[in-house]
């Protein structure tokens, strides 16, 4: 799917005539309830009922089809039942209109019938030109230019203009989000849900209200994507743009799962996928729906810190030591402050406060307003801190003096500074918000802000110094290997050898091996090879030779192999009689460094993603796997291993030295690669084990398996 | 420590006559503010101001010293400065005072001066048979029987009496908790601040606000305990009466190993031994503080479930699936719903809804408020579903008709309901509580609720059927191992032959080993053992034995023992000149089994306290152990096994067998009952690796360290 021309959504969302398919003048009916909206909002311009049963609808002329409208227009929106919508979409591309949001349920939500009626719907919409939002969408807001598209609650009573656009797929989630925002204070600019998107996806309406520089923040809500490559394009914009993306991504897990088929169309990829590709491409994920709230108003008001270092100044002990903590768990530092910061705070603070970070100011600052404002300001010159979290309690006597306090030490700040502020008076909330201040009403909750915002203006530094893609020119081995491979196409197994050959032609490093088919063969084989030697059935439809025995380690006389190459075969005949087996595999043995696995798979979302996990029991018992999308910069590779539970295990331990990260490092663009390369023919592909041998000592390759497959 | 006696806190915490020791009519001072308190909330025992400045104070007559008022005292509050506390103390033992809360700072926050204060005022108080709460407390409230004893924000306004009691080690922290609380509609019947614990500690303030059949649940929040053990006994109370306790420890995260020989003793008193004994004995640890003051709304209102299965009700498909999500990560089940409770649904949900587990009602209920009733009925009445969740986001027009059905249905539950309601209107909220049904904000916090009820009661429940401690009658030989040891006491450590020498008079399975002290010898010995052998040196002063290249393993031949014996007696000469070396011990060879890492450590806080890690990799790169203070049960040492990340991992990965689980609980039984047996002269023991075989084949200890100490 290519990006939707930015003009078509122009139109859509800024448009300059809205035409409403089955207006009408009950404001309670969601064919009401637009036009209520735009008229009590005062939209600009031109608002044309549509509806055969009425000359006028609410005072406003109505005509009986979008194409007896005599002007232009930009945006229909659609409010009549399922059966009628193909029609007023003909209707509309007769029009010339641009763009519609349809309101009507009874498509893909509902089965198969609903389903195909949903494909014609869109087929006539591409045919004619059209950009279609929905079908079964609440529809959209953009309270900037007071077009509201929309008959979503989220439209009644005040829907102020703001920093905020949010996207969702739940609509009616999506609404109680953007109540629950509000009652926090934040003003959302957009608001859509893109229903079933037959025809823009959530990427496509995210994409596009990024680019509107009112927007300071994009959150999302989505339970699955349609086209992942899309979401990761608009995600490498928005760290361009300077503007985060916070997505919720539910369906996590296995029930999750279950009920998200239940509910929408979409189809939902691996959560490990998601999880990888949004943490490589900075998009940040909120652990619940007031997390991304707090997120929101976070980049809403504060600025970008410039590192990771957090200065926390309480009145209360307990609440410092529970924000260093969550601090600590999230990854922000609580760096010890400078000895000439505490020197300077020792002069402020009261004896049985403390300074060293966090700086306990104590209840003292009730009767001394300025050592507030001292503390902060010291605190926030410190050169090890970054950002700032201020909490106090309970303080309603006393709220205008903090609030004027705060207000200065903001102002003259330039690192941000959140407010944690529990059970703070409404009013005092409102006067720090409007000074520009994010508040918010827990200790836990502003560590988890100040640690996203400090989250992505890492990534945003990182854009700004990429340290090279690693992927140079396509091999011209690999290249070679590639084309032998598609020129027998179908789906099928390399095993082994045919597997590690591809591996070697991109450059991956594999244990030397041969091919035998008799005892004899065998034993010249590990001659040749010297040194110690495994023998291993050679078959790719048994991809576990361990389990089925057919694996003899650790040779080292090549007396043995034969008989090893006979053992091996009669096993893998006997547990596997239907497999066709194809001799054996002498192999030289690696037994030295750290075991890793390394695979490559075609995503449905996100096309094809390489896999990094710790081999051996973290993978079996943890799955500690970590994915990236193809290509991957060194960067990202090196934060895909690092990000990795056990990734201390790569550092040495147990006595044993460091591995060799920067050859896994180079295994992991390669799988990249080839991931790129191979679009169509690879359909998977597992290195296992790769063993990381001690650093300066490389990695190789002891097995590996490729599925090829028709499309990717 | 011993429990206090119920009669002293009874005086404590329900007074039937104050003094307050420099009182003043100044109610905006410390002195002043519980006077008002008092005076304001109606407490209706007597009120004496104790003040050699004044005759009288808010009218009410004022006393030069505690000792001159006439009629008895039961608790007196001092409220002078730190270096006039020690004379008022002894004015109230001289009075016959049995209880005192001790509002004065400048005690032990405040350096070695103030320590020795503290002390000398403690001593004071236990000599006179006082109780005392502080110093450097904010002091108590009990609003049932409305003694403010208490200078805190937390009595200003109303402050009406509930089933929540609070006890907290930082005011300033707790005072904001309860604030925060209050808006949510908790109300605290006991607000307690337990300051320098000079005397009454946490537990012992928490043990006793448990007895008040007032109270539902007791909420905490500490960052450390001087008594572990008692908290430990006041949780098995809790249990025993039904009320649970929600403590939030905070101080979590700890900056830099500690050196330690034994592996388990660097982990005492750190918080994975908190998080262990808090498992064990069913204390709920809320990760932040609206976790905490859910978990207080939840158990305040709900009666408790009879298992994990979660029904979950929504108008959005979106919250469903979060929710589920949120279910699974918790260990909370979404079972699908039984065929019968699917068809009766669907009869009532609208065809675009879901019936399965989430169901979703959709908007439908709006325009047929019965559907709500007959939904959330139906989804109470499955028999898989144990309590249920009910989300509904923005409803401002509809909330009475919404209110009015979940009351009727509430009232007709047997089983508990929560409802997740987001921007819920206040008075909606206000009706609903008052109703007795919990609502909470978000779709997450109110699964964690829900699962903080369901665990709670799973505690109960399995303390209500035992699994037998397993612990039997101390075995005859280990009493004759300990007493050994005993008769030569002071620090030392035992190296591998002795320790597994205890081990096996404790009935754990041991590897057989002898030790030699020449080649010759070590040949002999492997001869003996027969089949594959180790010789490794034998020092206790070496501890990791591995890292100084002092082990030879897989030897299978008994000549192959001698250059083997030389060649570690030398490296660990060579690595560590230092320590003395006994020679060296041969050891049968085991290798089958998954490797286990078990420990016992004195902690300072829970006394033995006994470890359990998967080991290799799994100890060293991710610190997967769990602790539990002995005495364990087996059901206990049973769900410290579970509760291992790596857990699956014994049950059998990669094809092999399910690891013997009985023989590991047998053996953390062994060391549980060595702990308590060992009190005081054992400080620390590691089994490392215990090898667990196939089921059946029992579990070898293989190597095992013990630190010998003088207090325990």
């Amino acid at each position: 799917m290519t990006p939707p021309p930015a003009a078509a959504l122009e139109r859509f969302f800024r448009p300059r005539a809205i035409a409403i398919v089955g207006a009408s003048d009950d404001f309670t009916k969601i064919s009401g309830r637009p036009l209520k909206f735009l008229l009590d909002k005062g939209y600009a311009g031109q608002i044309h009922p549509v509806n055969p049963k009425y000359a006028a609808v609410a005072g406003l002329r109505c005509y009986p089809s979008v194409s007896a409208i005599p002007g232009p227009v930009d945006l229909a929106i659609v409010a009549v039942p399922a059966r009628a919508v193909l029609a007023a979409i003909e209707d509309c591309v007769a029009k010339g209109a641009p763009a519609a949001v349809v309101f009507s349920s009874g498509f893909g939500e509902m089965g198969d019938e609903g389903r195909a009626l949903e494909a014609a719907v869109a087929a006539a919409a591409r045919r004619g030109g059209l950009r279609l939002c929905g079908p079964n969408t609440l529809g959209f807001m953009n309270t900037f230019d007071r077009v509201l598209a929309t008959f979503s609650q989220a439209g009644d009573g005040d829907t102020p203009p703001g920093p905020v656009a949010f996207v969702t797929q739940s609509g009616a989630f999506g609404t109680a989000m953007v109540a629950l925002g509000r009652r926090e204070g934040l003003a959302f600019g957009y608001f859509v849900n893109s229903g079933n998107e037959a025809d823009l996806g959530f990427a496509d309406l995210l994409g596009w209200v990024l680019e509107d520089r009112r927007v300071k923040v994009v959150a999302g809500y989505i339970e699955g994507l349609r086209d992942g490559r899309r979401l990761l394009d608009v995600a490498d914009r928005a760290l361009e743009l300077g503007t985060p993306l916070v997505i919720a991504k539910v369906g996590r897990l296995t029930a999750g799962a279950r009920a998200a088929a239940s509910h929408t169309g979409a189809l939902a990829g691996s959560d490990r996928v998601y999880a990888g590709v949004f943490r490589q491409k900075g998009i940040l994920r909120p652990s619940d729906e007031e997390a991304l709230l707090d997120l929101a108003a976070a980049f809403s008001l504060c600025r970008l810190p410039a590192g990771r270092g957090l200065g926390l100044v309480t009145q209360s002990g307990g609440a410092g030591v529970l924000m260093a903590d969550r601090a600590e768990e999230v990854g922000l530092a609580v760096p010890e402050l400078s000895a000439e910061t505490q020197a300077a705070l020792r002069g402020v603070v009261p004896p049985f406060g403390a300074v060293r970070n966090p700086v306990d100011i104590t209840a003292q600052f009730i009767a001394e307003p300025a050592l507030l404002r001292s503390a902060l300001e010291l605190v926030l010159r410190d050169p090890g801190v970054d950002l700032a979290i201020f909490y106090l309690g309970l303080m309603e006597r006393f709220a205008d003096q903090v609030v004027a306090n705060l207000r200065d030490v903001h102002a003259g700040a330039t690192k941000p500074l959140l407010v944690a502020w529990a059970a703070a008076p409404e009013g005092a909330r409102r006067a720090l918000r409007e000074a520009g201040i994010c508040v918010l009403p827990t200790a836990t909750r502003a560590v988890d802000a100040a640690h996203g915002l400090a989250a992505f203006a890492e990534h945003r530094r990182r854009r700004a110094a990429p340290v090279g893609d690693g992927g140079g020119t396509p091999p011209a081995a690999g290249a070679a290997a590639l084309a032998r491979l598609r020129a027998a196409p179908g789906p099928r197994t390399l095993g082994a050898v045919e597997a590690c050959e591809l591996l070697a032609a991109y450059g991956v490093g594999v244990a030397r091996l041969r091919r035998v088919t008799s005892g004899a063969a065998a034993a010249a084989a590990a001659r040749a090879l010297g040194g110690p030697f495994a023998v291993k059935v050679d078959s790719s439809a048994i991809p576990h030779k361990t389990e089925a025995d057919a694996v003899r380690v650790g040779l080292r006389d090549p007396a043995a192999a034969g008989p090893a190459y006979d053992e091996v075969t009669a096993n893998a005949r006997r547990r596997h009689p239907e497999a066709p087996i194809d001799g054996a595999i002498v192999q030289e043995m690696v037994t030295d460094g750290v075991e890793v696995v390394v695979g490559l798979v075609q995503d449905p979302q996100f096309g094809p993603v390489v896999m990094v996990g710790l081999g051996g029991v973290l993978v079996e018992a943890l799955e500690d796997v970590a994915f990236g999308a193809a290509p991957l910069t060194r960067d990202e590779a090196r934060r895909m291993v690092e990000g990795l539970r056990g990734a201390r295990v790569l550092g040495g331990v147990r006595g044993r030295p460091p591995a060799d990260l920067e050859a896994l490092l180079d295994v992991l663009l390669a799988v990249s690669r080839l991931g790129v390369d191979a679009a169509g023919a690879v359909t998977a592909l597992d290195i296992n084990p790769l063993l990381v041998r001690a650093r300066g000592g490389g990695a190789v390759a002891v097995d590996a398996l490729v599925v090829l497959g028709g499309a990717g």
